[in-house]
């Protein structure tokens, strides 16, 4: 049974459950390190922190638990495109701006993210595990968290992309179906839309089908918000589940409450990916930002432009203006504790079994 | 445990699997038989059929088994919009009638069918079970069904279209995921496209939220072609698990061998949704047909008007023209025969329980 794998033997996790990583500020040092108390993997997404920032997270998952947890980047961003014209998508937002009392955007600063600095302080903090979304690692990369001993998975949406993740020796994969919240971990450019759409497969029938390709032990996501979803993920072979929309409303998610009560509320057929928040595709609650704003700069200069307004939203309490990533099982969702939520999480994964067997 | 259902307690199955409905010539009376004759409800899907024929289908499966199977039609076509001018849509697919050998079409006649009569001869033929696709059976229709002693079941991609099936009366609700091949079932329209992309759940996401707010049981579809998908939809709450791909690439199934091959050679990112030859959203294999039409007549008018082309391309074994409809997990796509796929799932499903408890 491959459950018993990196993921759990190896690092001694009770349950096969990992938090995603949530880069935005759900992921609170205070839920991950519950998570982790809890006995599963919580994680840190650290794409958008400073490298002293990740210090500062990942000690502060350290102060409140001595079990190992996990830290996501993003992969080094593409180079822009040479035709990147920002007005448009400035005057796009502009009027949101003002009405959230805002001084008018300008253009938004060229990206000035420094990965490998990112890098060496996540691979310094004293994560367990490191995994990264949006394609391939470099090389260069792999080899210094390999050299630390991280665990080190990288996220796929197809067959094709969970093949290359292995050929290029990463320890597991992280299968993301289409019902996932927040942002698709495709290879594919932020433009290609046939790609990214080609990249569309549901996580029932994703799953199996990664497991048949490759030998390394694959973690399911999207869609997972209960016991009877960890249960039918690992009955298709998963080593592991991870869900993401279901930590967002524990108590210790460092999210707006605003976001919470959005997810709460929502229906199963109220969110659609978006690039109006990034610039790049992602899963989120239908708000009045995503239905009106629909030409966007690319990643992550889009994700620039719309930082100041997604945080005065915030502020504000205006869910109409935040980026409500969550996935397809948004009904399931339950305002918790995280540690009673892992506790829940694995008794409900346990009567599954026990009904399936008694059928 | 709902495993113990009307459809598998009353109607004695032996396994809780689904020969789909495949209008089409996929399902033919020897693949029906063969797949009750394994313990497993076989249907006949007869929208496409005259009554005549539905009547001869049905007696056909009845002279090869004695077993209970279903019988799907799709619910009375809406009426066409009053602005249909066909003379873009024939253009466009004019240059592959000429190219497969065909005279040029002319414009699709309208809709003929006769759904009243086809009810008839459907619930004269013998089944045991009546499902219908494409929103909410008209009363009149139910009640005949359930006078005759029916199970009735409806097509539900969301959850408010499960509780409109089951405020309704109907005895169980088939929900649809995205990974599913052929015909979205969804309630909208045609051609509302924001219904229909809302209706897009992957099955992990979607049947839970279906159980959890229905009483009646519910069939899960959409990507599940082993027993690895049947028990984890199982463990997610279903009664059983629908599968359509899964039995096409049997010994039985009536497709052109072309369309088989296609299937098995197929990779889960190149099928997507398509409204190229039937006017309605069905997800398929993408060819050149596929690629190269776009605009296309309101159902059922674009199936006429493709019928012809279809039914060339099949005695020439031209996969570029045929609808080759298909979910998401072809990969696991397998020749057998029926019975030796039923028995197999079976296997599989046991084995995929055995795993989890071992656990």
């Amino acid at each position: 049974m491959p459950v018993t794998t990196v993921l759990t033997e190896t690092l001694g996790l009770r349950h096969p459950i990992v938090q995603a990583p949530m880069a935005g500020g759900g992921d609170t040092p205070a839920l991950v390190a519950a998570v982790c108390e809890a006995g599963a993997l919580g994680s840190i997404g650290a794409t958008y922190l400073t490298p002293q920032q990740i210090a500062e997270a990942c000690a502060a998952v350290r102060s409140k638990t001595a079990r190992p947890f996990g830290i996501n980047l993003f992969v080094p961003d593409a180079p822009l495109p040479g035709d990147v014209y920002p007005e448009a998508a400035v005057g796009r937002v502009a009027p949101f701006f003002e009405e959230l009392g805002l001084a008018r955007p300008g253009p938004p600063p060229a990206p000035a993210r420094d990965f490998d600095a990112q890098l060496d302080a996540a691979l310094d903090g004293g994560a367990s595990v490191f995994t990264f979304t949006f394609g391939m690692l470099p090389p260069a990369a792999r080899d210094k968290a390999k050299a630390r001993r991280l665990a080190v998975g990288g996220t796929a949406t197809t067959v094709d992309e969970a093949m290359a993740l292995e050929r290029a020796g990463m320890d597991f994969v992280v299968a993301q179906g289409s019902e996932a919240g927040g942002h698709r971990g495709t290879f594919a450019g932020p433009f290609d839309q046939a790609a990214f759409e080609a990249g569309m497969i549901g996580t029932l029938a994703l799953v199996p089908q990664i497991v048949d390709a490759v030998r390394v032990p694959v973690v399911a996501s999207g869609g997972i918000m209960d016991g009877r979803g960890i249960a039918a993920v690992l009955a298709l072979g998963a080593a592991a589940a991870q869900l993401g929309t279901a930590f967002l409303t524990c108590e210790e998610a460092g999210v707006p409450d605003v976001y919470k009560q959005a997810i709460l509320g929502a229906h199963e057929d109220q969110t659609r990916i978006t690039r109006a928040f990034s610039g790049r595709p992602a899963r989120g609650i239908v708000n009045r930002f995503m239905r009106e704003v629909e030409e966007v700069l690319p990643f992550p200069l889009q994700n620039a432009l719309t930082r100041p307004l997604r945080a005065a939203a915030a502020k504000q309490g205006r869910a109409e203006f935040l980026s409500l990533w969550a996935g397809q099982g948004v009904r399931m969702a339950r305002r918790m504790k995280a540690a009673d939520l892992v506790a829940t999480l694995a008794e409900e994964t346990d009567a599954a079994v026990r009904r399936l067997q008694a059928r």
